[in-house]
């Protein structure tokens, strides 16, 4: 069985697996305000304009912030008509951003990545209305959203705004991260919102025309035709590979000469590009740019860069510092954190994180009916070591200070829901079960009469919390989080009589619902050249052409409209047929 | 015979017919250099980076200016390899104009109907180079026109740039004439060019998200919510319906509380709409925008405009004046001249004109070399009266002082081809030949005997100069005019030693080339709710949903490449299926 068959299978075997997405960037926006109506049934649907303010406490208003990933995947399973939803977001779209870095060459147009957020969440049941605003701040005490219009709306003079909530959901994602480094923010390109690819397609058109202007020395047509990107992750990678492709199948067509000047470096500041993946992938990867003509620079950082300079620094070698002209540069490192969100943090007393932190089930710790998910959020899953006192006290039924596994049992379920870093731990363990992890904290006794104190169980859980990792900040775990979410919110009433979740460790009863729990599909990373990389649950890694018939067949199932994925494959087909444009429109 | 059958017969009947164009505006830009390579061969297509400059007089040197539906059809036609060609224009593309009030509200995607003018260029024959720039100045004398990149390229400190020609080839269109109402420039949008439908695009969707926001008052979404035109012309009217249809077909599902406060208003200065078509049109137009709600107030001039209010004024009842509130104003109420080519008229003593005057070989008036068409150039056609005293030395061969109808049909062919409003004249007043206008002249002698002298020549030609029509601003006259000229440019040789045009009524020989001829092929009106007017040659007119797939058949054919094609009519097909898309990007 060849891999590719192997690879087919299991998408076929496990439908759920056309989830597999690469995942570049998922952003958001703005926050949502409150308001019920008076006559809300005869409002529902009415998603635009605002009828007369008459607060009464019927449904229970929740505000959206954000429509990326996760904030569309909450809108989109969201479906208990019992709440008024209102959706702030300076983006009245959702885009499906791993397909940016085509947008960027024109091998998929932008509007075919892109869907009205109205047309997403227009529900016969459910009453959402949209509000194309930012968030301008969150007040958790009166539980007010602040938003300011993202046009010169002159509100009757009100520029700003402000919204009520009973629940919030932030899903406002991340920006892209200079690390501070001087001269990126004015001079680099970002890869996040549709208007950066937008403003990358016409730079590098920019960059072809200009070198072609008469009266420019060799070196100046050198300095604008070198192509910079930063950052060897998956969005990079991707967008290197596709500049390469745009360039030797479309525009060397058109602009012959240019092509002895073209040149395209990818600077990465550890030893190797796509270090996420499997070795096998990064190795393919290198190698292909290699024999490419890709430039690739590892182990370099950029300190500083100016509008016609990059300076890098080596990481080895003493840290020479060299420096290289260029002529466009795109900015791909990582995320930053919103300053609204940063600004929120320092309210709630969560400072010296990189996002919102948030408990298992997505409420931000430190308020009381906030969520937050995607990439401005991180979930803080609680050690096992500072809760063993807990564990020990709940499991312990007879108060016999000994922990058999009898009592073991009765509550394994749900502190193995409760700590999903057991299970990772016992699996890399090749252990079956929590017994198996007593009894060898206990040596060489017989499994049913294995008794542990509350020192023995420390020792034997002593290790468990090095399996805690934070979830990549992808676009596949955000919709998963807005889906989680969306289901917590449909039975809310529901669980609050009969809940679902683990024992409370440190209370009474039963939390409410099961946490979160991702789900990981896989990852893929297109190379160029009709060829892609896999890497699929189980180890299992997939290269080559047929990988991007994978790559194509997953993105197209995966689009939210008909319409988009419609266009999507057109786009593709005509790329295929004809080219991609070079207007600089 | 329906009037569908008849224009479908017509159509297939004559194939040039294909050619019947809307036409709205024709744009260009800027002027091309020339220099030849010391090798030119070996740059041949290569029209990219600049060789070492070495000038050595092998080819001609062509320079076009501008890249719109005059220039581009000049570059589309010429094939004759002894001519190195320069276009400059600051756009690296050709748009399909006629489609750009599809482009406004997303019936037709931007990139649809652009091609990129190296795509078009690119033959094998012939070295065309293109430059990414705007024209600032031509200078006759020295046979030079200086640029200016559009982008903020450092040329090495040089801003600007000149570049020499043998022939020069301004086809750099109009701009949109304000005619200096207050405010216009500032408040109002165009739609001239790609980007201004874009804008347009986008203001749409900004207005409705505006009025969606909370806190605005009723009277604020009826201000914000309505749009209005300026202009009954085709442009104008296609807009409105477009916009109308987007309103009525996609917005209002998505912003239904949005419907009671839209209104379109377009306004005419005229006491009628489309004044340029048959009053069939018309009437049919007038009565189904009045269906439509679309509020039409014709004799009405905008005097001024400020970011909130329209200023107009009543041609009629005692010009009274009005104001009304507004939220997006289009502006389209004809072409003025760029500003360079305003100078350039000033330098060649041409002044009070609205365009560049050439004579009917498309030769500038008082220069030598350079070539005008499109919508910055009119042809100032000889009036007979003015040439009389020549025309009669001419014909009388024998120098008896008297014309006879022997002589006059020696050189009759001549003169109707010189001055074709003698036949225009003809036909209006049933002749059959110019005989009949000599034969009338002297009442009732018989037909052989006529013989005329100056004076009586004169009298009976004394009425044919008033058939003298100024040639419309149309994408159909500018198209023509450029495969005239491509054609006389590659018979230039050729026709050099064979002239083929007529006799030289004020010198001696014949001219090189016949004169330029516009063949009317007709025009459409696009009125919305998929119905359209066409206007036929012989006063055909055609009228409803069969005329709208003509004029679908139609544009789908005139399209410049099959890429288009395939893009405009996958356009058509995506928005009967998915609708217009409303993402604001």
């Amino acid at each position: 069985m060849t891999i590719y068959e192997k690879v087919c299978k299991t998408f076929y075997n496990n439908p759920s697996l056309s989830k597999i997405l690469v995942v570049v960037a998922v952003s958001g926006g703005a926050g949502g305000g409150l308001l019920a109506y008076s006559d809300s049934k005869s409002y529902q649907a009415e998603n635009d304009v605002f009828p007369q303010l008459e607060v009464v406490n019927k449904k229970k208003k929740v505000v959206v912030l954000g429509t990326g990933w996760a904030g569309t995947s909450f809108l989109k399973n969201l479906k208990n008509p019992s709440y008024d939803v209102h959706v702030i977001s300076p983006r009245n779209y959702f885009a499906f951003t791993p397909l940016l870095p085509s947008v960027t060459c024109g091998t998929v147009e932008a509007r075919s990545i892109c869907e009205p957020i109205r047309k997403l969440v227009n529900k016969k049941d459910l009453s959402v209305s949209y509000w194309e605003a930012e968030c301008l701040s969150i007040d958790p005490e009166r539980k007010k959203v602040t938003c300011r219009s993202t046009q010169n709306a002159d509100l009757n003079g009100k520029a700003e705004f402000s919204v009520d909530y009973d629940y919030l959901v932030i899903a406002m994602g991340a920006r892209s991260n200079t690390f501070n480094t001087p001269g990126v923010e004015e001079n680099a390109h970002f890869l996040k919102e549709v208007e950066d690819a937008q403003k990358i397609r016409q730079s590098i058109i920019d960059c072809f025309e200009k070198a072609a202007l008469p009266t420019l020395s060799e070196e100046e047509k050198k300095r604008i035709l070198h192509f910079v990107v930063v950052g060897g992750g998956p969005t990079g990678v991707e967008f290197a590979a596709e500049l390469h492709d745009f360039v030797n199948e479309d525009l060397v067509k058109l602009y012959p000469k240019a092509k002895e000047f073209v040149k395209i470096t990818l600077l990465e500041a550890t030893d190797h590009i796509l270090n996420m993946f499997d070795k096998r992938i990064t190795a393919f990867a290198e190698d292909k740019f290699h024999r490419d003509g890709i430039n690739l620079q590892t182990g370099s950082m950029v300190v500083k860069v100016t509008d016609k300079d990059i300076s890098t620094k080596a990481l080895k070698n003493g840290g020479v510092i060299s420096s290289m002209p260029y002529g466009m540069l795109v900015w791909s490192t990582g995320i930053g954190t919103r300053p609204v969100i940063m600004n929120f943090m320092k309210q709630i007393g969560q400072t010296n994180r990189r996002a919102l932190g948030t408990d298992e089930w997505l409420r931000v710790e430190g308020t009381g009916e906030i969520y937050a998910l995607g990439d401005c959020a991180t979930i803080i899953q609680r050690k096992v070591l500072e809760d063993i006192a807990d564990i020990f006290k709940k499991a312990d039924k007879d108060n016999s200070g000994t922990l058999t596994v009898k009592e073991m049992q009765d509550v394994v379920d749900d502190i193995l829901e409760r700590y999903p870093q057991i299970e990772l731990y016992l699996k890399n363990r090749h252990m079956k079960s929590i017994t198996d992890l007593m009894t060898d904290a206990k040596g060489d006794a017989k499994k049913e009469a294995v008794e542990l104190n509350i020192e023995e169980l420390r020792a034997a859980f002593s290790q468990v919390d090095s399996q805690m990792k934070n979830l990549p900040a992808t676009a596949q775990v955000a919709a998963q989080q807005g889906t989680y979410l969306a289901d917590c919110f449909n039975r809310m009433e529901e669980c609050e009589k009969n809940p679902e979740g683990p024992i409370r460790i440190r209370g009474e009863g039963r939390h409410r619902f099961k946490p979160f729990r991702y789900k990981h599909f896989g990852q893929f990373a297109p190379l160029g050249g009709e060829q892609a990389a896999a890497q699929l649950p189980g180890d299992w890694v997939s290269i080559g052409h047929s990988t991007q018939w994978l790559w194509y067949s997953v993105y197209a199932s995966k689009q939210v409209s008909w319409r988009t994925r419609a266009l999507v494959v057109g786009d593709w087909s005509r790329r295929f047929i004809f080219g991609r444009d070079s207007s600089r429109i």
